[in-house]
């Protein structure tokens, strides 16, 4: 009978089921099909848990999953992005952008410890749990939904707000300057409005709107005011730019 | 007018390129859609080739791609696998499928350097150059078809005949010895017929034909007499284990 009832309502979960899952959503940009990885990808090997087969359930595996399908999607998108770009350019360019401390920043930015299982309290762990949970996360995706959905994922949350390869390359310093000077040059005005933007749990956010001629062009929100700052003027930048070059 | 003609066959091909494009099918079983990346592949650079836009044509770009493929494709498939295996055996067994080792084995029996175009002799490449190329050809399907037709391809080119999770555990030292004792237990006789199975290309190949109580169960071809029976009996005791647990 309660197979029956399964089958009709095959999305039917528990209500605390249902919060993990509007976080999961909010977090990765699409609906999780099955919430176990996700649980796993967010259990800490402290937690004790095991699988119905008595296997450890954490993120430990997830990881090494996830760390695979990062190197992989940022190869790719390194091989299209920069055609000039031989191997060993390519594994350098690589390297700094699946660095532990970038990974790290990437997790910390998410506030994916927030939903830590663990029996350890979140401040014991060091900073590397930040970027272990980003893989595993990864790793989620990867056995939920695909290669594709992993790719999309990264794009998103990877490649298109951080990796710059004119950055990487330390042919550009700052975006921020790089849009003042712009707007100097074009005679536009500019104006940052930096808000707190704190959600629920309990970490300090930032956000940032930026005008230019009074008209909000791009926002962004992190950790520090800076780096709010600095994404909001990356993205306003190379929107300029499209618009520019599609003239 | 050159245009309209390339429309209207967009699949018409130089003579050489015909004879490439069924190399190139038959190495790696399905039809391939863009011949340049596998041209690519097989590109040493001391032939000195450029793209249209000047950069350089040849295989090394594509080993980085390529090899970042079989790592994720490697990484899913023991994450599958072995559910018991923690992140430490994971990376351990990866290491050990993706070595150079076995990457040299794996280009050196489809004997890939058969086709690379270079101005040095292909016996002044060393051993590498096998799984250069065999990574190389990795990246090419990849950007050819996708992540899907990497991992169908890696699946019957490196896990199937390849990937043993008890031989690369030093469980398993021989199937053929293992597949000889179960032959023994189950009182059926077994032969094995080696011959000469050349290819055009001047390698040396050696085939196997394994029969059980007279009739042919399994079929292998390598570059050693030796190999090509352990690929059969492997081959073939898979079967038979597969046989029995359906029972």
């Amino acid at each position: 009978m309660k197979r029956i009832i399964k089958k009709i309502f095959p999305k039917s979960r528990s209500n605390e089921d249902g919060i993990f899952f509007g976080k999961i959503e909010k977090i990765i940009g699409f609906k999780p099909v099955t919430l176990l990885f996700y649980q796993k990808a967010f259990t800490h090997r402290s937690a004790n848990r095991t699988d119905d087969n008595g296997n450890p359930l954490n993120y430990e595996r997830l990881e090494f999953l996830g760390d695979a399908m990062l190197s992989s999607v940022i190869a790719a998108h390194l091989y299209n992005k920069v055609p000039t770009g031989d191997e060993g350019y390519l594994t350098k360019m690589r390297s700094k952008i699946v660095s532990r401390e970038h990974l790290n920043e990437l997790g910390r930015d998410l506030n994916l410890v927030a939903m830590v299982d663990s029996k350890v309290p979140i401040s014991n762990f060091g900073e590397n749990i930040h970027g272990n949970i980003f893989e595993a996360l990864v790793g989620a995706i990867f056995l939920d939904k695909g290669y594709a959905f992993c790719e999309k994922f990264i794009n998103k949350k990877v490649i298109i707000p951080y990796v710059d390869i004119a950055k990487l390359e330390g042919k550009v310093i700052s975006y921020k300057s790089l849009l003042i000077e712009w707007c100097q040059k074009e005679k536009r005005t500019f104006h940052y409005e930096v808000f707190d933007d704190n959600g629920n749990d309990g970490q300090r956010f930032f956000g940032v709107k930026l005008s230019i001629d009074d008209k909000v062009v791009a926002k962004a929100r992190a950790t520090s005011k800076k780096k709010a700052e600095e994404i909001a003027s990356k993205r306003a930048y190379f929107a300029f730019q499209e618009k520019i070059n599609t003239k």
